[in-house]
């Protein structure tokens, strides 16, 4: 928590993917404030691509989710596109019922959302058997596309926010099953320079197919007490059963430690970038 | 490779996700032989349930593909289901674009398939920029489904073996992006006794929240030279930024070795389970 606020100018174009209302928004005022404007972007994909081609000067995704765990399509979004992490937050995920204004629980008959949001709820879903879940690409999206196709037997899934930004009513609060429910989100941005007061650092890297090695590869952290926050392994393509891992470290890479650690994991490590080293809001 | 197949008396219940024809059914046959009787199941969950309730007395899933990476649900259910992995097998993972005999490409609107065999036919797809996807909850189900409901304008995506059951035509063989296209299946049983001839030992565990704990863990296998094959780790629920971590091992658990390691690793593992030590075919 070393700043309050990432700088960016005001009126500067951040990227999400969803619409007004969605958790990434939220958490993109935590990161920049109030004064940026949103972009809003169909897949996660379409938000690396706006921030690659200078369409928006920072975007937002999700990354780990306490229950769901990791947004395995974003980490390989991240080890594919030449964009840094330059910061992070995360937010407690509250889920509410929402309805047209007027609509009551039993005329309900389908529920809208995303369907990560839909699982979150089976519990409180379970109670209406006879309501039908329907997938959707985003928890606010849902709400808007349930106000503009004025659906009145239907609800949504989503933030408070969501039913403030398009004049809906909550029917119901805090419906998640787990309140243990957190996201962490990352900004990412093309600036190629690392902000000051690094918390964290993220890297990804290949390791050779031989008996011991992510051992050795931690071991330049271990040997250094450089704590790491979270190991995470996806697939190579075209290389069947070998993969790359990511790391996050609790370390500033400007400090002596961590340029130590990364010169000797270099020797071992076919593949190796940093990710970024970032400020946590 | 140490056995032919796993000893199954004639006619023992399988359990399956997916219609026959299936992937799964295919890494069934190459561990059990032809003789089982295949239960169909809905999802990955009834699969376990199934085995569980003793309505099947094995089980096969999917653990990982070499391009979607692992099917972290599986990860999920494996930790809280008591069931015991007893064998493991991957299969080459080769889709085909299906249709009823006498339909011709010209004339095919929509390609029903699971998500993932859409997404990894995606360079196929985009030839036929009017063609619409549509997402089926497994890939011979949906071969199943354009023949019983007689869609001569849909094509299916699914193995040779999906056409061939349910006498449909191939129009395009081969159509996935990447040939390096292979997936990893588990057979589970109940049984509580780990068969003979372990090429593979895996285990899932958590552990305290301290610096360098992971690399700890890590080298009660490195001492041992006991190779590590993969590691994954998925959010525990309840606790926020906190992880169980499955290894898997190359060493049967019989090994002196590998019943040192376990002891020397329960003394820093809170949680500690053997999912299993099995031969692969």
């Amino acid at each position: 928590m070393s700043q309050k606020l990432l700088h960016l100018r005001p009126g500067a174009r951040v990227a999400f993917q969803g619409e007004p209302g969605s958790f990434s928004q939220h958490a993109g005022r935590k990161i920049f404030g109030t004064g940026i404007e949103p972009i809003t972007c169909y897949s996660f994909e379409d938000v690396f691509n706006a921030v690659v081609r200078g369409e928006a000067e920072c975007g937002v995704i999700p990354i780990e989710n306490t229950l769901a765990g990791s947004i395995y399509q974003n980490y390989d979004l991240l080890a594919r596109h030449p964009l840094e992490i330059v910061a992070e937050t995360s937010l407690r995920v509250e889920h509410s019922l929402i309805v047209h204004p007027g609509s009551r629980i039993g005329q309900i008959t389908h529920v809208y959302s995303h369907p990560a949001a839909l699982d979150q709820c089976k519990r409180m879903l379970r109670r209406f058997s006879k309501i039908e879940k329907v997938s959707f690409y985003d928890t606010a999206g849902s709400v808007k596309f349930i106000r503009d196709n004025k659906l009145r037997n239907a609800a949504a899934i989503a933030s408070e926010d969501a039913a403030r930004i398009y004049g809906m009513r909550i029917l119901r609060r805090h419906i998640a099953d787990d309140p243990e429910n957190f996201t962490r989100f990352l900004a990412l941005s093309r600036r190629g320079r690392f902000p000051r007061g690094g918390a964290k650092t993220s890297i990804v890297f290949g390791l050779k197919n031989e008996a011991g090695v992510l051992f050795k590869a931690l071991s330049v952290f271990a040997l250094r007490n450089i704590d790491l926050s979270k190991i995470e392994t996806r697939p190579i393509r075209g290389r069947p059963w070998e993969y790359q891992f990511y790391l996050d470290l609790q370390i500033d890479v400007r400090s002596r430690e961590c340029i130590n650690a990364f010169r000797h994991l270099r020797e071992m490590a076919p593949y190796f970038k940093v990710l970024g080293s970032f400020p946590v809001f």
